[in-house]
């Protein structure tokens, strides 16, 4: 039996019961791996052999009733850009950053005080610098849907979402500054969490944009997502309120944010979202149209480069002198770029994106929480996006609505909603206000609850509806 | 009897008592600002009839026993920063900022709820760029000491500590981004409290650069800064710990920080600080010398112009559209060269400040407090400084010192030490790691109660040792 097809609540408990083993968990990920990485490419650095120690260890202390926490024995996956101890530390460039960045900070620390396995890390775009998912030096994952087309997986937590669908791990480490955790989790057919800005800690990982940058989880199901933020929650010894779900769709205040969000939006994705949401309307939901303010503003800003390139070239220049050069050409033209912003011109951008989000707010007086798809076009193929334009162009689509709960201050979340006309998974955001990650996740509970787990809506890749 | 001799302490204890009125202490300085403010121009906006109303009222609640906090009835002046309620806010440039800008903060407005009458708006530089003082559009106030002299009152507070001086206020409010609040104190014989960064709010106050600006206070003596400091804690809801100040001077352990603070410092100003070193050594504190790392590279960011003037040019840009074109020419230049600083070169600046204040802290394992002169020079007279370049140096040769803390996260407050070979006050800066504004004040308070209050040490302009 492939045991990652049961959620992290059946996981924790048969471990403790002594159903399975930690160890055989972790060997069901290296089997998975084993069959599928050489055409996905998940991982950058596999862990296979460190993981099942750890799971080995776990298991010696269940056995004697030492219980470390809700993730002990349950195997992850981790972008690239968190420093994990003993593994190298790449953000997708060219060479490893060192041993600093093998030098946990809190919220990878927490995980390896738990136990939880780490199977390896996952791919990421150069510095988390993009959408799409590709890699100039270590290649583009494979989007594990229609595999043989090479869809993009999704970036920059490239490898996050496609090592959940490959079986490798059953909760994955991302980060996300415009959409990193959402966009790959919605293509891949997962549900992903970026939380408020400055509620989990960002101390070992690598930056790209510290003003805009969030650690994320990627999950199976909102149900796995919400262990996963509460597991964690613990691990980081905050006081996080219950999470509430709702008796009845009825009590759900859905609020549909058409305008913008929907537009360009690829007509297949439009419908299977109205699907959705029509769904939720007749089971109940109050879903009304609303436009959230600041948009425009949070959008022109980040279309002109927002804040990240300039971020980060200071980033590499003060942290990793000598980086600069080895960066991809493509990158390293829009790091650079940097330089002939100002610093007025960089402080009005933080100063107006302050502003958008301030007149953002009110909105959550008309809603509970915001509904978009998450991403509003059909992730494209790799050899479609080859020409610079298009990719910029692509890049642009895919980011666009998941950037604006970083833009704009949000906490927000993906789950999968169905398949779109070309087979490929359809994502559902929902956002809600600062620091009501309890209040997002019990919608999402809510939603999935009645709409369904995404293995029964879209199947998978490798066990079809 | 002249009321603004007392202490706030007495003030305070006398107007519950009935031994004096609330409208006598306004009286007193509207007095005290009659006879002396032709000369010393302190005030922007003088507000005598507006203050001798608000005291009248507190006269008749407190008559009814109607105690609306410590500061009630004590008359304070507020620097031309802050919103107040019904009086115009310049920012010491050629025009009111209008009605947003009368919309009092959290800070000012806790003042009106317990009903201190504001005495006036206190000049200052203009968008308090700048330690000397200086304003083009208005004047520059008159240092008491000596005033026919017409020495520089320091700044960018520069009507704060000669509103005190003058006995037209007792509690003085400032602003302090490099030194604006500590370097008027300093130099006009007061005491001066600059709070770590983010402990009071900054809402409601023009900033300069909100990455530094800190709200902060000038008081008559250490005692009446503890008195105001836990006045404004109670406003702001803060439960901040008790000042406990030793028992002994031996309990004391002062760090001597000469290497950087005395380079190419005045001798006589050197020599009055060393007097009062080798006196607190010889009455059983513990002094030793140390150095504070990060100096040199914080000071090194600092005189290339540090974040100020792209912090300033954005806040111009963006809320006061058109007053750029309306600034002194010569603050006009710094802050429009600001457009050639890079985003990138802005951001390296910031990171440098943080690593600078991360190598700063272990300083404080050695010592309590760290000492050093607040204001290396003696206070220039205003004809010595009119060529550009000599005001170039004695800006920075004022602002040296007491950048520091600012630049490094500290908290510090400067009191009275005595007067050097011109006559003009002398200031020992002392400086507390983040947070420690209750340790820092007890260190102060015991120096004090050993070395004398400041009318002791130092007479006063108007009444003569």
């Amino acid at each position: 039996m492939d045991l990652t097809r049961l959620s992290l609540e059946q996981l924790s408990g048969g471990l403790r019961r002594g159903e399975w083993s930690a160890a055989d968990l972790a060997r069901c990920c290296e089997e998975n791996h084993r069959q599928r990485e050489s055409t996905l490419r998940a991982y950058k650095t596999w862990n296979g052999e460190g993981a099942a120690a750890t799971a080995s260890l776990a298991d010696q202390l269940l056995a004697r009733g030492v219980d470390l926490g809700p993730l002990m024995g349950l195997p992850v996956s981790v972008k690239d850009l968190y420093a994990v101890r003993g593994l190298p530390t790449f953000a997708g460039s060219a060479a490893s950053l060192g041993p600093d960045w093998e030098r946990p900070g809190p919220l990878m620390a927490g995980l390896e005080r738990q136990m939880a396995p780490v199977m390896g890390k996952t791919h990421t775009v150069e510095f988390a610098f993009g959408g799409i998912g590709m890699n100039a030096h270590w290649g583009t994952p494979r989007n594990p849907w229609k595999a043989e087309e090479h869809r993009i997986p999704g970036g920059s937590s490239s490898g996050a979402g496609v090592s959940l669908a490959q079986g490798s791990a059953v909760l994955a480490l991302g980060t996300d500054t415009a959409g990193s955790v959402r966009i790959p989790a919605s293509v891949t057919g997962q549900a992903g969490l970026k939380p408020t800005h400055g509620r989990w800690p960002l101390e070992g990982i690598v930056p790209l944009s510290p003003s805009l940058d969030t650690p994320g989880i990627l999950a199976r199901s909102v149900e796995d997502l919400a262990f996963g933020f509460r597991a964690i929650e613990g691990i980081l010894g905050r006081a996080s309120a219950p999470i509430v779900v709702p008796a009845a769709m009825s009590s759900l205040r859905l609020g549909r944010a058409d305008v913008f969000f929907l537009d360009e939006a690829d007509p297949a994705i439009v419908e299977v979202y109205e699907r959705a949401m029509s769904r939720l309307a007749v089971l109940g939901a109050s879903v009304r149209g609303v436009e959230l303010p600041g948009c425009d503003e949070a959008y022109s800003i980040f279309r002109q480069g927002g804040l990240a390139a300039s971020e980060l070239c200071a980033f590499l220049k003060a942290e990793l002198p000598g980086r600069m050069e080895r960066l991809d050409p493509v990158v390293r033209l829009r790091v650079e770029g940097a330089e002939s912003l100002s610093s007025v011109d960089y402080l009005l951008r933080v100063r107006a994106l302050r502003e958008a989000a301030r007149r953002a707010l009110p909105v959550f007086d008309m809603a509970d929480v915001l509904a978009t798809p998450t991403v509003a076009i059909t992730p494209p193929r790799l050899d479609a996006i080859q020409d610079p334009e298009a990719y910029r162009r692509a890049n642009m689509m895919v980011l666009r609505n998941t950037s604006m709960a970083n833009l704009l201050g949000l906490c927000a979340l993906t789950l999968p909603i169905g398949l779109d006309a070309q087979g490929m998974p359809v994502g559902l955001q929902l956002m809600a206000p600062p620091g009501a990650e309890e209040r997002l996740l019990a919608a999402a509970l809510l939603i999935e609850s009645h709409l369904g787990k995404p293995l029964d809506i879209l199947g998978s890749p490798y066990f079809p509806q």
